[in-house]
């Protein structure tokens, strides 16, 4: 049972997880660049103190990272001379995992770190905009290696399932990575040129008068601040190239088969994402359903092996599983609303 | 003064501009494949006739075909051997313009034609989802091109503008047919694409936990009635083609860029689009501002010379205005909201 926990960088997302296990039976103290959200923390019941060196002292039972992923190397050299490794699990909540781990390694601190990143976000920032309710039903991502201790990671996975009421799965961090780059990252780019290709043309503003709903949608997050959109494809760069050279392909290849008016391919493109779309209309189904009982749901238990724990979980997350709680530490139960 | 609409299908298009119209001091008179609708569109105040002899009959100043694309031809076939061309203007709301011109030239009633297609709509269909509030601050396209009868088209925009109440812009078939690929067409691939990617990924089921907003937005049009998409794609197959390629390059580049890390090129990449990004910001102002007095638009009054209309029309499109009314025949006063 964890019963402290540490937060460097009191914004959103720091924030929110403050005051979510600010309810708890857990002592929180958190540590931010500056003290400007000091006042409204103390409030919420989080100690806070002046400086990382102190963050460490407490010797904090989990350690989340929650600072800007420009900012980890610096804070990471801070802590390694101070942080008591075994007190202290370190995680974080980066939203890409490979390079925070090679940081966190490059620091020495990759003995006592699991990864992690929470499904959970909005478009503002700052601890003024903090809210337990955005980790509402969340999917944590606990990201494991070869050297990942099981204790360490339980501590980690218990917090949330117990503490921050969330699911898990439990990913590498290279198809964490893959993954967030097919959701996200590289459909950004994608955004991003569709907003070039009007932008360049000379028909624009007749283009954007006739904009409607679907134009909306797939360039909405074209719109937000490039220097952001940048930062994250640039963090993921080599699975976004990867991604973007496959879809051009695809375009290539349906522009090809409109051209020569192809019929079975067109009806093979057409067909291809119906098990996606079926997916959803499971998902839709489900979530409209008013009685949780009633949801299309499967729950089962996974005995989770001494050696191969990680391939256990990494295979339960490939079948669309999410770990709901653990039973004991060596038996956890998932459960698959719908899965592709 | 147009006193009298015909209108083929009560659909969600075709009924909603019935139930708009239908408040005013117009005649509408309509006809549908099937009689299923007529209870419900004669309580709303439309004459229903049983067949399209008997609509062409009743020979309206403007008849505006809301009928599916598919059955355009047949349409137009059963039409011209009983339409008026003297004392009716033929119009359709078809999304592609090309087609449809070329269709009712086959048919012998290019003569009598303007195209129009109104940017309204939504995701359901029948006339029972029909509504006329969908037009509520709708743009309207009409097509000309050079042997549109001036007259025929002032009956169709002055309908418009002074009974539907909507804006309007004037372009040839094809810039139509390209922006609306740009805006929409070409995107459905994409977005279609997009699914297909996800759903070919071993781990697809992986990335579909970690799936939120952007990738929410980015399929959503994907997830639509892939049959429904497939026709609009095909209907604007060259235009979408062209935009593909073009498309497929541009990530293409990118991915070259971000494999090489280049710094200037990225740099470039996420400037390119910050024109549309202002426009957005300036549209999203002026809608926020409650008065519309304070909104930051621009009127002026377009003189339309007898000769060269339409380049008049066009030009004052590629600007960005939107003609709002029509001052007399050769007088119209448009205006600017925001512009790329």
């Amino acid at each position: 049972m964890v019963n402290s926990v540490g937060i460097v960088g009191l914004g959103l997302i720091g924030g929110s997880l403050t005051r979510r296990l600010a309810h708890g039976q857990i002592e929180i103290v958190a540590w931010n660049h500056n003290d400007r959200p000091y006042a409204a923390a103390r409030d919420a019941g989080i100690k806070c103190v002046d400086s990382l060196e102190q963050l460490a002292a407490a010797k904090p039972q989990v350690l989340f990272l929650c600072n800007p992923l420009r900012a980890m190397p610096e804070i990471l050299e801070r802590l390694a001379p101070v942080l008591d490794r075994n007190a202290t699990v370190l995680s974080d909540v980066g939203s890409v995992k490979g390079m925070v781990r090679q940081q966190v390694e490059n620091a020495g601190l990759g003995d006592c770190y699991v990864g992690a990143h929470p499904m959970a976000g909005n478009e503002s920032s700052g601890f003024t905009a903090s809210d337990p309710t955005i980790y509402d039903g969340a999917l944590w991502v606990l990201t494991v290696n070869e050297r990942t201790d099981y204790r360490r990671f339980l501590d980690v996975a218990t917090l949330i399932t117990e503490s921050v009421g969330n699911r898990i799965i439990v990913l590498d961090d290279a198809t964490h990575d893959r993954a967030a780059a097919m959701i996200s990252h590289a459909p950004h780019a994608v955004s991003t040129a569709l907003i070039n290709q009007l932008t360049e043309s000379s028909e624009r503003n007749i283009a954007a008068a006739l904009a409607a709903g679907a134009w909306r949608d797939m360039t909405r997050v074209g719109l937000t601040d490039p220097d952001r959109t940048r930062a994250m494809i640039e963090e993921d760069a080599q699975n976004v190239e990867v991604l973007l050279r496959d879809l051009a392909n695809r375009l290539t290849l349906f522009a090809d088969e409109l051209h020569r008016s192809d019929d079975a391919a067109l009806t093979r493109f057409f067909e291809q994402g119906q098990p996606f779309r079926d997916y959803k209309a499971g998902e839709r189904a489900a979530t409209n359903m008013a009685d949780v009982q009633m949801k299309c749901t499967e729950r089962r238990v996974l005995d989770i092996p001494d050696s191969e724990w990680r391939s256990v979980f990494l295979d339960s997350a490939r079948r669309g599983e999410h770990v709901i709680r653990f039973i004991q530490p060596w038996r956890v139960e998932v459960e698959t609303l719908s899965k592709i």
